[in-house]
């Protein structure tokens, strides 16, 4: 049971190449991801670490902003000094002026052929702004930098629409094959979201609960207490539609309600998830309140503080229609979930920081005890503090045979069942591996493209922008009437009103 | 959920006559119950407690032999001496010279008399020897004291085997009808024995469970740490069969594998109870070892102190056959379980002091998860400290889809859950109430007797004795034998091994 008595096999050895060396992304999550995984022992020894960008460094400057990066985001007890010499060693830098051809790809070239064989992998990580997606892997690809085991690595957004994505997911896929193509996802790379799969299909307890006959409906959310976080300029021109539904709570959907798939092959998985996509019924962009709540947050208290609306952190406060927040109802037409409706939402400025999948269980028929029995709920929680949470009837204490609801809890995060401390160490590591199964297939990534698209275009249309909502709280009235048209709630309202 | 936060009703007034007032079983539990009951409004201010012995005490000598022995099993912070005191002049005293005709029952009949009517509820407990139950039931018809709403109480033993059973359950049959008479199974009072039929019936995700397909074997523990504790003579003439498994065992076994009941109501309750009991596979006295183990414990270890064999323990250490322990494998010939064994076991000078129902699940088909599931097991913890705990298959972290077992652990007697804190609580005011559902029927004590019959038989017959186990281990390995030859084990050589 306990993980990190488990030793990992080394992976073979690779040169691990990430365009945008010198982003927040790489410095908050990859080269700490990389780190982790190299002081358990699983990056050998000759393995190299090229970050490219264009600011014109060297390896030591490098290598400098690199130490100061993993003192930040790595925990103090994670830091041994021997340790990071031997990581930074690995670590390298070439500048490239330019991502498309005029761009001087030689250095890099010469880095990555002074040690090259048939053998060694390569992985490219692509964490620069997806416009540049299709010239990095055309100029990969002409200049000669693959080897035989290569891998290209897109970070999010592919694309900010259906159009956009096509865009990218074509240009890229000129140069590599498919399968070679690893679109991340990192709420892939959460335990809680992979254990939906073992939960689903290694317990029949529960796998002959999942579906229409039981389940009322289900809700998902990802909820996040910041606002903008200097973020401003890229959040405003994309929201919470496609900055975490198109993608995160899709995909999260896609695990909760895909078929058993006849193996966890990357495709066997895949194949099921895009079914789900599939069958997602279609939305109406002339009626969009029917299905689609959107907000934006102005002044209130988050953690006890007084936060500014959404418009005062914008540079120049400029006026926006942006949605900082979404809830929505999808459907899933098929046989096991048709009339079940799936609530996703995810928001800034919400009162916690959360995130869960809650299964809705329909309530039982009057009968052996008395009144109807309620409907219970299964809850998965993503973040903080994973855990699983069963929900049990047991009699009421006393006479009769009253019942109480009790939580059978099952906590999934304890020290010892921890192996990664962030999503994107075993993704990076699959990609290593060449196991894309926790990473997006293109048809996956268009279908959820293309069930968003008639929302984007509604809102584009629409006379009228986002609801107010006040920082701190669960979003505008229109999300909670949204379910309250079905006759159901938000879990937050059912555990007010309990 | 605070149960304490729900005031219960006051009952009907009555008087609660007590035959074997003297005796241990009434200053343990019975005068407690009462005392707990009253202290909680339950009981009306003009109902009386009328104790009847042999030893020739007035009120005032009883009361006090009350209030001892209520300051000596209730909790300290139980006893207020206002309510104790309130309580004590509730309680009267009428010795009773023989409880057959030659015996005096005028006094008691006075004292009925002094406060009757139609209406007042009176309830006789017999806490006496079961040989007089027949005497004491014939005379309390024929000296005129039943009321109209009469119930009769009968303590365990009913009878030491199925004639004698039959004897005393014909003998009150006689002057009392049987619905009126309450025979106690005090485990039939335990909240989480009945909470096998809320789990069972108000949880789909269980309910769907519970049968062949699913299950692969039950097994229900009653293991008790003491020795013989001075019950020496009782015990030596009983034994680990009579004693815990023909009654409370096998009443476990009917909630556990009783079909869904058409209603709660006690009838309906007890058909099905009575069903799986005649539903159990006879089994051949001949051949019992297939079946039974039953063993007697040596000298040994309990809590870390040395302590003595049974023999030792009992008056002039008579070499005896009487078993401390039983094991045996019962299996239930109907469809939902044809096939599955249920295994029970009860001992004295076990290694701890437990009740619980573990019902293991068959293991999965190698499938989707690579090796097969291993079978998981829920465990309905009965003592101490109630709790229900669901295995739940979640992925093992990091890397792949290996499982690990993990427990969903939904505590039971929290202290806010706590309503009674002993079984004979609720019973008693049962009896009062007049809700024969958690008694044991008379069919259901004579088809319990008739199944236990040939094992009585065939111990009778036998050239060998019980086999030793040490004190402080988990019985003989002749009962450890019985389930290895069906590939199983018990409960803790798993937990061992594992």
């Amino acid at each position: 049971m306990n993980a990190s008595a488990i030793p990992l096999e080394p992976v073979d050895s690779f040169d691990y190449v990430i365009f945008g060396a010198t982003g927040d992304l790489t410095m908050r999550k990859l080269l700490p991801a990389l780190y982790r995984r190299f002081a358990e022992g699983q990056v050998p020894a000759d393995a190299r670490i090229v970050g490219t960008a264009r600011s014109p460094l060297d390896d030591e400057a490098y290598r400098e902003r690199a130490r100061v990066a993993l003192r930040q985001h790595l925990r103090p007890d994670e830091i041994i000094d021997a340790t990071l010499n031997r990581f930074l060693r690995l670590v390298h830098y070439v500048s490239l002026n330019g991502a498309d051809s005029a761009g001087n790809w030689d250095g890099l070239k010469a880095l990555l052929a002074s040690n090259a064989s048939d053998e060694r992998i390569r992985v490219f990580y692509l964490a620069t702004s997806p416009d540049l997606y299709g010239d990095i892997a055309r100029n990969v690809a002409e200049k000669g930098l693959r080897s035989d085991r290569s891998r290209i690595v897109l970070e999010k957004p592919i694309g900010t629409d259906l159009e956009t994505a096509r865009k990218v997911n074509d240009g890229v896929g000129k140069h590599f094959p498919e399968n070679s193509i690893y679109r991340i996802d990192h709420y892939l790379g959460k335990e809680a979201v992979q254990n939906i799969i073992a939960l689903r299909f290694a317990n029949p307890m529960l796998e002959r609960m999942w579906d229409r006959e039981s389940i009322e409906y289900v809700q998902i959310t990802a909820a996040e207490t910041v606002g903008l976080e200097g973020r401003g300029g890229y959040y405003d021109g994309s929201g919470a539609l496609r900055d975490m539904i198109q993608n995160h709570l899709l995909q999260v959907l896609t695990v909760v309600a895909m078929e058993r798939p006849s193996s966890l092959d990357a495709d066997a998985l895949r194949d099921e998830k895009v079914r789900v996509l599939k069958s997602l019924k279609p939305l109406d962009p002339r009626n969009l309140g029917e299905n689609v709540a959107r907000g934006q947050y102005v002044q209130g208290n988050t953690g006890g503080k007084p936060v500014p609306a959404y418009r005062e952190e914008l540079p120049g406060e400029a006026p926006s229609n942006t949605e900082t927040f979404v809830a929505l109802k999808a459907e899933i037409d098929n046989a096991r979930w048709r009339g079940v409706p799936f609530y996703l939402r995810s928001g800034k400025r919400m009162p916690e920081k959360l995130t869960e999948v809650v299964v809705q269980f329909r309530a039982g028929e009057p009968g052996l005890f008395g009144e109807a029995r309620p409907g219970s709920r299964l809850v998965i929680r993503v973040q903080p503090n994973e855990s699983v949470t069963l929900p049990l009837f047991v009699k009421h204490p006393g006479n009769g045979f009253g019942l109480d609801e009790v939580d059978a809890l099952s906590p999934l995060g304890q020290p010892e069942r921890i192996r990664y401390r962030d999503s994107y160490e075993g993704l990076m590591l699959d990609a290593v591996k060449g196991s894309p199964a926790l990473f997006v297939r293109k048809d996956e990534t268009e279908a959820a493209w293309e069930w968003v698209t008639p929302i984007l275009e509604g809102w584009r249309n629409a006379a009228d922008g986002p609801d107010a909502y006040e920082a701190g709280t669960w979003g505008p009235e229109s999300a909670r009437e949204l379910l309250r048209r079905s006759g159901h709630r938000w879990v937050e309202d059912v555990a007010a009103w309990a």
